[in-house]
C-alpha cells in the first residue's frame, strides 16, 4: 500500500468515527430516518473531501478535533448530495459504492428526508462551539459551505447537469457545470482548514488554486472511469453519461487528451502548493493519486 | 381589517421585499432553478413565522434589518419544507396557496433542488455578518435553526407523519409528531428575536412556552380546516388527512373538543406573555387570530 493510500485509509477511519459520533441512533426521532442517514454516510467511500480538510488544517496547526468536525460536516454535505442526485427524478441511480442507493434500500420519501436531515446537521455541526472557540470562524465556515453547496455551487451545478440531458454542452459549459457541481465543495474543503487556522490571504489563495485544478482533474478522471471502468470495480453504474449522449470531458476531448489534461491539471495543482513546506506533501500526493486512481 | 390583520399584512410586505432581495434572479446559475425558488417563496402566504420573529425581536429592541433577515431565513426553511413535503413521494399535493405546487409548475428534480437551495441559503443568510454584528449570535441562530428543522425537529416530524399513513397514532404520538413537524420551527421563530436581542433566560423561557402552545393551537386549527374548509378558500387540498384515515387532533378529539382545545391553548399562550408589557401585544393578538382564522 502506498503512503497516500495508507494516509487516506487512516484519515477515513478517524472521519468515520467522527461521523458515527455525530450521527447517533437515538430515541428522540424515528429510527428508520436515522438508519437511512447512517446507511449513506457510514458506507465507506474514500473520504477525499475530509482528507483535504484535515490536510489543509494541518498546514495551520488546527486542533485535530476541530478539523475532524469540519471534515465530517463536508462529508455530510457530499453524502446528502449523492442521496438526492441518485433519486428517480434526478439521475435515477440504483447502485452507489457497490450498494443499493438510499431510495432503493429505503424509499424515496425517506431518501429525500435523509438528505435534508444530513444537510441541516452539517450546518449545525459547523456552527457548534465544539468546532472552534472563535464564533467568527464558525459563522464564516457556515457562510462558505453554504455558498459552495447552494444555487451558485453544488445545487446549481446539479441543475445544469440535469439540463445537459436535453442539449449538448460546450467545453466551457461542461467546465462551468463541473466547477459548480463538484469543484465548489472541493474548494471549500481546502479552504476550511485555512478558515479554521486563520490562514493568510496568500495561503488561502494558493489552496484555492490547488483545489480548483484538483477538482477538474478529479472530474475528468471520473468521466474516464465512466467510459473505461466496469460497474463492479467502480461500485456504481458506469457508461451512463456516454450512453445518455451527455457531453463530458471525455466526449469533448477524447480519451487520450482527457487523460493528458488530467495529468497536466494535477501537476499544476501541485505547483500552486510551492509556498508550503513538506507539511503540504499529503496534498501533493493526493493530486497524483487522483489522476492515477482506477476507482 | 382588524389590527392584527393589518399588522400581518404590513410585516408580510417587508418580509417579501427582504426575500426578494435575498433571492435575486442573476446570471451566475440557471434561471429555471432561481425561478422555482422564487415561485414558492414569493407567492404570498400569511408569513406567520416571520411575524413571530419580528414581534419577538421588537421586545428586545433588535434592529429591523437584522430581524428581517432572520425572519426571511425562517420563511425560506418553511417554504423549502412545503416544496419537499408536496413531492409525489411525500404528500403528493398538487395545490398550495391556490397555485400548482412546485413540482407541478416545474418538475420533480427542479423542486427537490429548489428546496435544497432554499434550505442552504437560509443558513448562509443567518451566518452572514449583515444579520448581526456579534458572530456568537449568528452561530447560535444557525445551531438553533438547524436543531428545529433537522431530524429531531421538522424533518423528523415529517418522517413520523409519513409513517402515520400506515398505522393510527395515539393522541400523545400526534402531539409529538406535530411538535416536531411544525412546533419546533414556530418555537425557533419566537426564540430568534430573543437570540438576536440577547434576551435573558426568563424572557426566552416565556417566549418558548408561548410558542409551544401557539404551535399546537395552530396545528389543531389546521386540522379543523382540513375537515371543515373547502379547497377554494383554504388554497390547498382539503379533506386529505381525514379521507386518508390519518389520525389528527380532530379525528382523535372530535370537532367540538378540538375547537375548545385550540381556544384553551391560545389563552394559555397569552398567559405565558405576562412578563412582557404592551410591546408583546402583537404576539397576544396573533394567538387570538390563529384560532379564529378561516384560512
Amino acid at each position: 500500500m502506498s503512503d497516500i493510500t495508507a494516509a487516506l485509509a487512516a484519515n477515513a477511519r478517524e472521519v468515520d468515527a467522527t461521523l458515527d459520533r455525530l450521527l447517533p441512533l437515538h430515541n428522540d426521532t424515528d429510527t428508520r430516518l436515522l438508519e437511512a442517514i447512517r446507511y449513506s454516510t457510514l458506507s465507506g467511500g474514500k473520504r477525499i473531501r475530509p482528507f483535504l480538510v484535515l490536510s489543509g488544517a494541518n498546514l495551520f496547526g488546527v486542533s485535530r478535533e476541530f478539523a475532524l468536525r469540519a471534515a465530517a460536516a463536508v462529508e455530510m454535505v457530499h453524502c446528502y448530495s449523492l442521496i438526492h442526485d441518485d433519486l428517480p427524478a434526478m439521475d435515477n441511480d440504483t447502485l452507489r459504492r457497490g450498494m443499493p442507493t438510499n431510495h432503493i434500500k429505503f424509499d424515496e420519501a425517506t431518501a429525500i428526508l435523509a438528505g435534508d436531515g444530513l444537510l441541516t446537521r452539517a450546518f449545525e455541526v459547523l456552527a457548534d462551539p465544539a468546532t472552534h472557540s472563535d464564533p467568527r470562524v464558525r459563522a464564516n465556515l457556515v457562510v462558505e459551505l453554504a455558498r459552495a453547496s447552494g444555487v451558485d455551487g453544488m445545487v446549481g451545478g446539479q441543475m445544469l447537469d440535469l439540463l445537459a440531458e436535453h442539449r449538448t454542452l460546450s467545453m466551457a459549459e461542461v467546465t462551468r457545470m463541473q466547477r459548480m457541481k463538484t469543484g465548489a465543495l472541493i474548494a471549500f474543503s481546502c479552504d476550511a482548514g485555512a478558515i479554521l487556522g486563520k490562514g493568510g490571504d496568500s495561503a488561502r489563495h494558493s489552496l484555492r488554486a490547488y483545489a480548483h485544478d484538483l477538482g477538474l482533474a478529479f472530474q475528468i478522471v471520473d468521466d474516464l472511469l465512466d467510459v473505461e471502468g466496469d460497474t463492479e470495480t467502480v461500485g456504481k453504474m458506469t457508461g451512463k453519461d456516454s450512453n445518455a449522449g451527455k457531453a463530458t470531458f471525455v466526449s469533448l476531448l477524447g480519451v487520450e487528451r482527457a487523460r493528458a489534461q488530467s495529468a497536466m491539471l494535477a501537476r499544476q495543482a501541485v505547483e500552486h502548493l510551492a509556498i508550503f513546506d513538506a507539511a503540504a506533501d499529503p496534498l501533493r500526493a493526493l493530486a497524483n493519486y487522483i489522476v492515477a486512481r482506477r476507482i
